[in-house]
């Protein structure tokens, strides 16, 4: 009767295996990306124009080629907080889809604000209060960045100020109060903080907002408030640089379980979790080792590595930030609402979109009812009930296995587990009602917010 | 500016040190405690009289007084899913406090539900299905446990079924909905489903609902449903047992850090896990090694330890389970709806109550916005938000670390954090808005229900 699990499950690091440097992709890509360019002169961009949104140390970061990048004590002491992540073999998973295939996963789900967010917020609110900087201004989706930048700047004493998509702001109060009992000033998005904002509201006082307006009040309100720089949570290549410390680990903790994988999955939004685990691994290939099956899952409802255009395109609605070469679905283009807020988003990180333009990385895109199956079944076998992000992860983690049941091949699979979902717990009642909406690919509005295109580089 | 900190942090322990036994304090005690007795015969109960309610192996684990009682390897197994729990010393919040002390916390929040509720959940469950029980039923009242037992029956195949005090069932419904995506079936208490359940809706339509009231709903359940038996998650002695995994662990990351505790601290409502981390500490007292200061504390809205009666009284409302000697405040009193719900609890386990009589251990009691107060201090210091009911033990813990600063101390503090608080947002929304209430000691409520006592024994 009762599930006899083989030893062992979980593979832990002592604290001391916390990695003492970021690995930066940079220096082993076989090419380069193309630059981001200043939307005003088409010529790339240079530190000085990103010096009043950030830190300086953040801007060495994007054109250092060293491979290593050295982190700061008090931002790895933090880290102690809650890393080295554990590795899980999913044992009971395996059983239960009777494969095969050995599923290995890392979970970050376990940081105090519940997901990968604080490897990045905890870095950049130290380099911040480093450098004189007083108050940080973000945007959040869902709010698992909200909430890491929030915990992060209680920490390092930080004052710190969200932009919070309304839809989300509204569905989700408690990701707000989290942020708030962390100390951090929350506004909704489209608010009247902001010009772009107050203009917006004029012209809909209704509108629920979305990641890219949201971006669009944050650096808004940076630009406005003396003593402040910009802080964001995925796409840029610092972000991926700091998220790098998960794939670090797993390197090593596969090595602990005595295996090596053929698959590594990551969900991908802008792309930050996903490059936090598959990056180390990706370096170790680009330096000649084993090649890795290497798979982005993203949701139907925005597939801009599967469907969108490698085009120069904005990161956010007001068209403020610089050009930069993406997967895009058009900066115009809102996303439906899906549940994986995180996932969200017109466009990918350039380095994630450069990898699948080189080949070195596949896509794949998954719906939203099939995420939360794998959810429920994940939940009931594992244990822990995902977010909706990874639970697209998981969608192909699970496909991959069972294609490897098929194939009759001890297929091994290792994916991330970027975030718990105790705070999505109301599109999971939505689903085991039946009331889950779908959502297919929408070509239409597609269309047209690429017909937008700035049509530059 | 930044916070430097001295290594380590966080002491963690390979799978391999999962305890292979639950300690059993009953061989160590100095006197055994007072047997519980038939309500009818005023005679101590025998295996016979728990049959119908209770697996046979842990009614055996009730008279047992070997000092290991062997986990059994799938229960063992499935706490791989989330133990050995890690050890974490508190050094941003010792630095807030600008304390001498050294503070160490154990974390139990890691688990698939977030508290340290599936550490008894998978061996009652397990107990049940390999005697082949098909059902279990159960009460809850905050939904730590309720949750905890929905995993555990998903582990191991048992459908669950969870009685969940309405005013909790309305006012937390992602605890409903985390039960049921791990497949039970919950129903608001006082429910249709049950005749006792029946007579209170008849006498008051808008009962919001007790603890007590829950128990007797899920006992009667049990009674009706051939192939059901019943499971609880706190007060009895086989639920604390199951606990004292956590104790055990932490003695050896004591170890690890090389230091002893002065001061051992654990919340208490039922009373399990205060028992889980604090047993086997004692047990080196009782057994000739250190004293250690060992602190129970519990909410001022039910103090039955504080302000209790020492005496035999019913666990539950219907005056159904046997009479137990216990600290109590009458079956018939209902606490103020604090959202500690875990402590909300007329009671104390008689093993708990035992060890106050014989001077082993101390009670204190505290106020929910003081204990609200250490939660936010420590969701900004540890970035761990608690639940409700750890921030009791974490309360008494600053107490005891700002006397040690005080007294030019250098003590050493140990408490159990025994489950996060994102479940629970909406309380710190209030906390944080000023519109949270507190409560004094109900004295007259208080009398009323003592003078109900059964008066036997």
């Amino acid at each position: 009767m009762a599930v006899v699990l083989p030893t062992r499950t979980r593979f832990l690091l002592d604290e001391e295996r916390i990695p003492r440097a970021w690995y930066n992709i940079a220096a082993d890509l076989p090419t380069p990306p193309p630059p981001p360019l200043h939307p005003g002169t088409g010529q790339p961009i240079g530190p000085g124009d990103l010096a009043p949104l950030f830190p300086m140390e953040l801007i060495k970061q994007v054109v250092a080629t060293d491979r290593e990048i050295e982190i700061p004590d008090p931002v790895r002491d933090a880290y102690k907080l809650y890393r080295p992540s554990p590795l899980h073999r999913a044992r009971n998973l395996e059983k239960a889809l009777d494969t095969p295939a050995h599923i290995y996963y890392k979970y970050e789900g376990g940081s105090p604000s519940g997901s990968h967010k604080p490897n990045t917020a905890l870095a950049q609110a130290f380099y911040m209060k480093d450098e004189g900087v007083e108050r940080a201004a973000t945007e959040t989706g869902a709010g698992q960045w909200g909430s890491a930048l929030a915990f992060a700047g209680a920490h390092f004493g930080l004052d710190v100020k969200v932009y919070m998509v309304r839809a989300s702001y509204d569905q989700k109060p408690y990701r707000r109060i989290l942020m708030e009992t962390y100390g951090a000033s929350v506004s909704a998005s489209p608010s009247l903080e902001t010009e772009f904002g107050r203009g917006v509201l004029r012209d809909n006082p209704d509108h629920t907002g979305s990641l890219g307006l949201a971006i669009s009040e944050a650096i808004e309100d940076v630009m406005t408030h003396p003593g402040s720089k910009y802080s964001l949570g995925s796409v840029f290549d610092f972000v991926l640089l700091h998220q790098t410390v998960i794939g670090q680990e797993s390197i090593e903790q596969m090595e602990l379980a005595g295996e090596e994988p053929d698959v590594i999955i990551g969900c991908a939004g802008g792309g930050s979790n996903f490059a936090g685990l598959t990056f180390p691994w990706l370096g170790r290939t680009f330096r000649g080792g084993k090649s890795y099956r290497v798979i982005a899952a993203e949701p139907e409802a925005a597939p801009s590595l599967t469907r969108g255009v490698y085009a120069y395109d904005f990161g956010d609605t007001a068209k403020t930030t610089p050009l930069v070469k993406m997967h895009t679905l058009g900066a115009d283009f809102i996303p439906e609402p899906i549940h994986a807020g995180g996932l969200r988003y017109h466009g990918m990180a350039p380095l994630v979109s450069h990898l699948k333009e080189i080949g070195a990385i596949e896509a794949r895109s998954v719906h939203q009812l099939a995420c939360f199956a794998a959810g429920v079944q994940f939940a009931r076998t594992e244990g822990i009930l995902p977010a909706p992000e990874p639970t697209h992860a998981l969608k192909v983690a699970i496909d991959e296995a069972l294609d490897a049941r098929a194939a009759g091949e001890e297929r091994v699979i290792l994916f991330n587990l970027c975030g718990h979902g105790h705070f999505d717990l109301s599109a999971y009642e939505q689903y085991l009602a039946g009331t889950l909406e779908d959502y297919e690919y929408p070509d239409e509005k597609v269309a047209a917010a690429l017909a937008a295109l700035p049509g530059v580089g």
